[in-house]
């Protein structure tokens, strides 16, 4: 594949990715929506069919969305991301770009989807939530180890997955993303996700959204390590070397 | 296929999306339902398995149900809606006229299943609401936006489908159907579907519900132009040029 | 096969369908329960997944499970309930037989399971509404129409079944359970099986529950009336040589 | 497989499993967690989900990640827990020693990412409760047969699988998981599995959980003996012998 092909494959399966994850969060928690409260368990799913929307969008790139998913490639030191996309530093660097890319646009097709809800709610931490992710209880440390231990479960579950019979194709990693979410989201929201997290950061620190507070941009490396540890860890863990002693 | 196996086909495949879809609004808001206040999540489950059963009785027009489905291929250039099915005006006006006929008697039966519960609700303003989509927060212009992005997320992925490997059949439309109305449903009530919102407000208009009010026929023509343009920009973006160069 | 293998195979679907059919019942309604007040959704996944278990159990016979299902193939003028089990009165008699008999077997095993919950339990209708279903808003006719209507969704799809390409299996009727109950099981409770009604209906009279109330049994005919009659129009309308001509 | 490779499959998965598991609770009971309430259905779905990914990581060794089924191959004379994979007494201990261990070590790491919840939170016996179950009326007896009714449940579903065409692989017995807990969780809260209730008891008992109290040791029996009996039923009842007669 061309890098051009690749951008656009990861570009557009981010952004609806993210339109979508953006877009539920903004159905729970905005002024007027009409699924206001919906609940951990609407927004587990939202998140998971985001996903699934975008793996299908991205599918010849292998639906990374995620540079912690790509960068795990890198690390456990695979020749290729897909068949006839070889793991180098021009691909790695596209794959990347796209995914913040795509991000920034989605959140902001998004934001222009609840425009007139954005511009009715009064609570600007409420507001940034939506974008992007934050701590319920502050301590940069464990925030840090809980991203790493919820992406380290992601990554595991990408590199087991397609030695398992079953013909669900996106589905499965939908199903991940909401198990995920619903079991270890509590404490910081689960980005797993660097372009996740600090591509809607941006977009909210650049769009001109009414009476917005500030980015928190003293959080915004917790959501970019934390996911990069744990894929790191991940990819160690189950190199193929282990993948292969395991018959995985 | 014959111009009338491709009405019934349609037919029958909206009309039991419309019951179960204005079905499991009812359930929500009418009194006395077992399932009252049931909340968003199961709008949304409802709705995305209303399209599941209605896939499979359409599944040999393809299962549109929807003219933003039948019209993106029109946009698109697409020479067949399904093998054997060209995209011709007689046919593209069946579909079309099926769906809406569909879409009323759907509504109709649903009220019919519920005809106590409606005689038994005061609020008729909610009564139109389990019928058609209505603005969370009435602003025509922006209200046709979200129509219109969230109508693209579903276009853009029925384009997507079929190149995708998996064998889970009318269950990935319904899963999109999910995730949409739980991302993008907040501000409108996601119609996406100009029968979906049109058939069942005349249904509104024509049925003798007990004590009705109006039916606001001054919102009427939102769900019907934003899916749409939802439908036309995602066509024009994701033609069968762009598909290739992105080799999906 | 055998009359006593397809007697088996029913009879253990059914009981497993009961079983964990009653019990989400009884796990959203009675006291002290883990899962109180869990929501209509989770009832509606609780029956939806009690059939899923079930077919699997029955999945010889077709997974039937429900007299409404097995009479179908007998109004629709069908030869076989599946390859080698011929619609004949024997066949048909012990299908319906073994329906009965595991849903009585099935909904003393989900009381036994939850009996001490049951003991603490002091509103009677509700007990007997883990056992069976009642009316939101008691009206015989109309009740009749509601179950007439959702079971016409249900056989319908059944009718379709089969000639969709799809791999998921037993998941696919369990997702029809799950939406017809969001959808139509507002009204009544949602039987659209005679056995799931009766049987349990039957172990309530016959049980040593504590305290119990009456059986309610000038309803007992609704729940099996309205699902027979419901598959018998979607057998005569959805007919071997209507759906030859949908080309469904 | 050797028995390390056997260790390693058992262990991995059935840490996943639980990590995903006892986060579930954490997310839905500890303070400040943003999933606070989720709810029962959200707790079945963490649950299922829990072994979806179990099972993927398992799949070499059938995903078992639960002395209760590892044990049903023992009580019903199967040769092979898998293709290759002798029924004997060095496997089984390893099965089981593998879950026993995954599982504590899974409960320690969702400790580790909800730390700063656990330490602020007061009411010890949810902390409890969030490792292990506990019963919602105290009563041994009832309490063991309430959980041999689920595990049989369990056990039947996996001696039955295999034989029903489907291919979405390891999300059937997540669903499976999800129903058993919606149906008959309330009231036990479900373990069906003793690794994944005394493996994590351990963990309470040996980790320095600010301010903990007991472990209950005297319930711990309880959802040992009852997984254990369900599954010695199951597998005597369905036994090979009995799955050709039904033609299964």
């Amino acid at each position: 594949m061309s890098l051009g092909a690749i951008f656009l494959s990861e570009f557009i399966g981010t952004a609806l990715l993210i339109l979508l994850g953006v877009g539920v969060v903004a159905t729970n928690l905005l002024t007027d929506s009409k699924g206001k409260n919906g609940g951990w368990l609407m927004i587990n799913f939202g998140w998971g069919l985001a996903v699934f929307v975008g793996v299908y969008a991205a599918y010849k790139t292998g639906g990374h969305l995620n540079p912690a998913v790509t960068l795990a490639f890198v690390f456990g030191g695979y020749e290729e991301f897909v068949p006839g996309v070889a793991v180098n530093f021009a691909n790695t660097a596209v794959y990347i770009l796209a995914q913040f890319a795509g991000a920034f646009v989605g959140a902001a097709a998004a934001w222009l989807a609840y425009k007139d809800h954005y511009d009715a709610h009064e609570n600007q931490a409420e507001v940034l939530g939506t974008f992007s992710t934050g701590p319920a209880i502050r301590n940069p440390l464990l925030n840090v180890t809980t991203e790493a231990i919820a992406t380290f479960v992601l990554i595991a579950w990408v590199l087991f997955n397609g030695k398992t019979p079953a013909q669900i194709g996106p589905l499965a990693v939908a199903l991940v993303i909401v198990g995920i979410g619903a079991s270890l989201g509590g404490p910081t929201g689960y980005a797993i996700n660097p372009a996740r997290d600090l591509g809607p950061r941006i977009a909210h620190a650049v769009l001109p959204i009414k009476g917005k507070g500030g980015s928190d941009w003293g959080y915004a490396w917790v959501p970019v390590v934390g996911p990069i540890l744990g894929a790191l860890v991940a990819a160690l863990i189950f190199s193929p070397h282990m993948l292969n002693a395991l018959s995985i």
